[in-house]
């Protein structure tokens, strides 16, 4: 019988039947998670409050409580207390808390509350081939991923991506490499010197010296630049380690600026402007929290330089990786319909992990207050355009000073089983450490808890 | 009535209608492929004796034939004649073929006849992490593909895996760069030689000079390098770009080996005995066709080595895509499965592409023939350990002598609108070009009927 059916009709079954399995695994997703359809609808609740920036911060933070107790403490802004105290309680003190890296698994949750809106399906015959637009200058860039990354732009407003190249790089690591490579003269005598004011993002110098290349060539805090020639300035806004913004601080001719974007987005701090610089790097592990995707992008202005830094690329790995380029681009667009006005289903990826930063912060601000010993910068509030109200940066990093007489800021927390990284690897002193702010939960409470108790 | 369903009986409910929607998939493909089941029947019942090894080459010939007639010209080995005379008909000899690149797009008939097998499903909240595995000294290699990589090496018999650490690359080049980096002492006082024997992949030279490096620097061809001191020799066996298997030429001590061996599989050469050396270099570009993913990986014997080629990887674009990891796994771990004895599903890899393969040089040599006016190499057949019988190499590219006085062999054929990469980039003369076998049932066949009528 089967044999005889025309495939139109089978075609229908399958829709049908499609159809029924979608209303019942929504259902069974409803139903074993016991409330989570609750805290979706209350998220949106909320999310109009936050995008019309029209609640103060107080009522932001109640009605948060209300929809992430499950997995956040309720923590008000002078004591700490909750789930992460239990934590501390069942684990003694004794675990390892391992911050030195910035592991953005703190967007876990969000991606988790959004569902399978951005699962992706690759076939086993897709794919295959190197190329992805032969017409395009950067020819290894997938053309869905390149449509997403200037849509997300202009939701956002944080960069100008008109009369622009697309680059896009395995992270922006390999980007930061290949603009290296297009900005440096092939037949010039000597290497150009690299620089960028301390603290500066401690992966510079080791990434820039490690081939020792005869094209380049790390020349330390751009504050003390004295050199004559060519440089380049890095200028990474808000900055990793101190999410500072920033400007270049070499002002003499000669000098060509790169821009690192990687955190200037309204979960850390404001948006101020649209970004138009010469040379922008981007990149999805700390936009989106996709760090294992290795994905970065550059908009580059000028022709020349886009089609080097292609080159780089070309012979450095042939190209990105199609599959996390195609699973990027859903992760995009998936952010920027959340910050739609439209949209209703979903919660704004930004506006929720804003919200996540914010709670953080307080708490880390707390905990300092509490142990006594320790100091985190201040930052003036600033008017963001995306969120419509002002707020203090919340970055991805603690710049953590510890006072008095402890000199070794890294050594003295690593006594505590709190991993960071010292400030002497980003050209500074080493009474500071960074501390990264995207851990998951668990991991965050347990260190506001240790950190708290840490006392003179 | 549903809020009050318990969510096992829902789940019963969504197996049972998963199942439906399987067979419904499965049925409308049946039906709208056209016999394509019956091809797929067609091919296990030849697998048989191709991997037992029985049938003659004439007899693996005719069963090919019959189940490949849909997209592959019915060749003998005296005429050309079929669907690439009829494509180069309606093209009327103006289109370009671009065979200047091993793009290895032949791969995706086998992967589409395979279906879903090989489909993956990455939801959003997977892979965040920039860490795969932190008790493995590669931490950003994903255990699956380490897994599966040990299972392929076993199943082909074509590498030792024992006693080897596993570094995953962003493709094949990203390991090459550091395997260099590795190799080459950091406080030498000047660049180690890196040499291979011409004629020897063309990118070997421009990837080692590209950033001018202080470590090491390219020293040309291995059989001319009379140079003292360390070297590094690039060993590619079977050989990009004229196929023939190697080994090391510069006989002195102070080397160091690198073994490239992306074209050591069976659909390309005799699998003579498992490789066992020091750094063995493989990638999914060359052995599934996979080469949009940008995956490789290295085997590694010293711990010291593996460790540096890690951090070189760290430093350049901080690990690989995990998306693109967890891909292979499954495409690597269905290649093993349809060569295993027991696979009774789906042809196995190997053998349907070796066939491809063996049947698209028999094109080549009679289209060669025909024209009279170029040459390719003449291997002696060797015996495969895994095919279970000897064959002579068809490898992925061809390595085409221009005879007569035709000395600029690329610029002949560019005039004849096919596009190669002349023999000067690989170290030797112009009179020869490599020319990528590899590419879709349309474009290669439409390249055979063109050379063929090129005649003097």
């Amino acid at each position: 019988m089967a044999k005889n059916l025309p495939v139109f009709t089978l075609k229908h079954f399958l829709v049908l039947s499609l159809a029924l399995n979608v209303s019942l695994i929504l259902r069974a997703m409803y139903e074993s998670e016991k409330g989570s359809l609750y805290r979706v609808l209350s998220l949106q609740q909320q999310r109009s409050s936050v995008i019309a920036g029209c609640g103060s911060q107080e009522e932001a933070h109640v009605s948060k409580k209300k929809h992430l107790s499950i997995s956040l403490p309720s923590l008000d802004t002078t004591t700490s207390t909750g789930i992460e105290a239990e934590a501390e309680a069942e684990d003694g003190g004794e675990r390892i808390i391992n911050l030195d890296h910035g592991d953005p698994t703190m967007y876990e949750k969000y991606w988790q509350q959004v569902g399978d809106k951005t699962t992706i399906v690759i076939p086993g015959w897709q794919s295959l081939s190197y190329f992805s637009d032969v017409s395009n200058l950067c020819w290894f860039l997938e053309p869905e991923f390149a449509k997403e990354v200037v849509r997300l732009h202009k939701v956002v407003g944080n960069a100008i991506t008109e009369n622009r190249h697309i680059v896009v790089g395995t992270g922006s690591t390999q980007l930061f490499q290949a603009a290296l490579y297009a900005l440096s003269a092939q037949d010039a005598s000597e290497p150009i010197s690299v620089v960028s004011a301390a603290p500066y993002y401690s992966s510079y110098p080791s990434i820039t010296d490690c081939l020792k290349s005869g094209l380049f060539k790390w020349a330390g805090d751009a504050q003390r630049f004295d050199k004559d020639g060519p440089y380049i300035e890095l200028v990474t806004s808000p900055n990793n380690p101190d999410g500072f913004v920033r400007q270049s601080v070499v002002n003499r001719s000669g000098g060509i600026l790169v821009h690192d974007l990687a955190y200037y987005w309204p979960q850390y701090t404001s948006i101020s402007f649209p970004a138009d610089h010469d040379l922008m790097l981007f990149t999805v592990s700390k936009s989106t929290g996709h760090a294992g995707m290795r994905i970065g992008w550059a908009l580059v202005k000028d022709t020349e330089v886009a089609k080097k830094m292609t080159k780089f690329i070309e012979l450095n790995t042939i190209g990105v990786s199609k599959d996390s380029q195609l699973r990027a681009a859903k992760v995009l667009k998936v952010v920027s319909d959340s910050c739609e006005p439209s949209s209703s289903e979903i919660e704004c990826f930004f506006a929720f992990n804003h919200q996540q930063m914010d709670m953080r912060w307080k708490q880390l601000r707390v905990a300092v207050k509490e142990s006594g010993l320790f100091s985190v910068p201040d930052f003036p509030p600033q008017f963001c355009t995306f969120l419509g109200r002002a707020f203090e940066p919340q970055p991805a990093f603690a710049w953590l000073k510890c006072e008095e007489d402890i000199n070794d800021c890294e050594g003295f927390l690593r006594d505590k089983k709190i991993l960071t990284r010292s400030g002497k690897h980003f050209g500074f002193s080493p009474k500071y450490v960074r501390i990264s702010i995207l851990d998951r939960d668990e991991i965050f409470n347990l260190f506001i808890h240790r950190l708290s108790k840490i006392i003179s």
